[in-house]
């Protein structure tokens, strides 16, 4: 089990669960290694993808995802590459989770052959980050099945789960995956429209153009724009939002003593704000220069290493 | 000392430096127990402040900035609230750093004042959060040795001080702020050009401003956006700051590929997000009351805390 899943809640076994997971990309993979922590028996899981080394490809990188005591569970994952054995998995199917191509055509489709083999009362989820659930589910017979679940990347670390239901969603579906997760740790919101990006990337990419700006205007470079905000608004926001942080910065008089005192320089920083966009000038190359020599290539398992230790110093100074 | 500084950075004890804070408000305060960290004798501290009451308020709130070994310092800073007694402690002093009230005039006329009695070599900064050096330098003899020195609050914590040199700023005295505050376990940047807000707050008020909008448009609570943001990008960013996580969500192509791949996905965004400004609609008063309603008033002693076990939690998991 990972730590900060481990110290953020008990730990409890999922004997009810049968899990298709549809893709086995690096979400893919992770959301394997975030259902494990839960299930009682790995062959509760199935993952399929019709990759025709799926086996060796499944050994050699899922157990990355994995505490080294869960290793021996690889090997009784089921793993599905065909049509036939798809439909035999769906058959017993509580949960088909689809982390496949960024396509709406594929996405609409396998949603209608899942839909031929599945459980009436299973839910239906994709971690797409951005075909929405209104244009995957067109072709189904029951359009009201599917809603969008899409982690903040790697979901077995990241807490975060956006669930963006289609307008006509069934709303028990959205109660039960809610139920799901806050029981695994997680942290599910439901974003109420079907919003370009989502909320969490539309907030990060606000930030990010932003950057480019001041980084294309000399202002700063791209590796000072990393070390501003890991040591100021990084570890803030960690602990509480941006609405909440304000919210502490107004003191008694909370949010709206800060709107009304910090607005107006809010209001200048708004109205100087840059409208960089894709494609004007030569910034995507000068900033990735830049971040290749600055960084080379990233060790994601230590970045993981320290956000497992940022989520359970949160959870653990709690009073 | 505070646990955060204690781990990132071994104890050392300043037996050179006078310090003389002008204005006792929350970020005088807070810089008075940074500087105490460090300083051999409270007495090479001074806190010029004209409140007639400065002894009684000194020692009431600034303890609550002090680790408990640290309380009994706090008689032996030297305060001053008379002209005469601030003339006295900058003849000796060897850092000079203003946070008095944000008002243009004031901080005119302190600088000349200031200049008249310090030493020639003193270092001169002021923790304005927007008025620019070569703004307040405007009717100095030697304006070329003012910088700005903004915090991010509260700055006894926050490791992020940004250096804000007017275009006439002398190099050396950057090059001396620099060493001074690096020296002490903090992340001092040079911003590059006098910007509206400087960086750190700009980047966070874009990101804001996108937060605003998406709860304008109902798609999430304010609530929900802090918990979006506290259970996905805080805790990344406290660790990567967002080119650094692009970068290695690009993978082997780095941020490159990821330009690549993803900004179309980032454009659309880019071309979606809202233009609010403040006195539009009643979003104020509403998000105020929203914040108000789910936090009550904040214990920032709490959030101190915390963000302390998150920064620590950030130096304890270097391999």
């Amino acid at each position: 089990m990972s730590e900060s899943i481990a110290s953020a809640m008990p730990a409890f076994r999922d004997f009810k669960n049968h899990v298709v997971l549809i893709g086995a990309g690096t979400i893919g993979l992770a959301f394997a290694a975030l259902h494990l922590q839960f299930l009682s028996n790995p062959n509760q899981l199935t993952i399929h993808d019709i990759r025709p080394d799926l086996q060796e490809y499944v050994c050699e990188n899922l157990p990355r995802y994995l505490n080294p005591l869960q290793h021996d569970l690889v090997s009784e994952i089921r793993l599905s590459t065909s049509a036939s054995t798809l439909r035999n998995a769906l058959s017993k199917a509580t949960i088909v989770q689809e982390q496949g191509p960024e396509n709406t055509a594929f996405k609409k489709s396998i949603w209608v052959r899942i839909e031929q083999h599945v459980s009436p009362t299973a839910l239906l989820w994709s971690s797409t980050s951005g075909i929405v659930a209104s244009i995957q589910s067109e072709d189904m017979k029951d359009k009201c099945r599917l809603l969008v679940l899409h982690p903040f990347n790697p979901p077995h670390i990241m807490p975060l789960l956006e669930l963006v239901p289609s307008p006509c969603t069934n709303q028990k579906y959205i109660d039960q995956t809610l139920e799901f997760w806050r029981h695994r740790g997680r942290e599910p919101v439901v974003i109420r429209k079907e919003t370009i990006g989502f909320v969490a990337n539309r907030l990060a990419f606000a930030l990010l153009r932003e950057a480019v700006h001041l980084v294309n205007e000399g202002v700063v470079s791209a590796r000072e724009v990393d070390n501003i905000v890991t040591t100021s608004m990084g570890p803030r926001w960690a602990i509480a939002g941006p609405f909440k942080s304000y919210h502490a910065g107004g003191g008694s008089g909370g949010l709206a003593w800060w709107f009304k005192n910090i607005g107006s320089t809010v209001q200048q920083c708004w109205d100087d704000m840059g409208r960089v966009n894709f494609g004007d000038g030569d910034w995507e190359e000068r900033i990735s220069n830049e971040a290749a020599v600055a960084y080379g290539q990233i060790d994601t398992e230590e970045r993981d290493r320290k956000t497992k230790a940022v989520l359970r110093a949160v959870v653990d100074s709690e009073p």
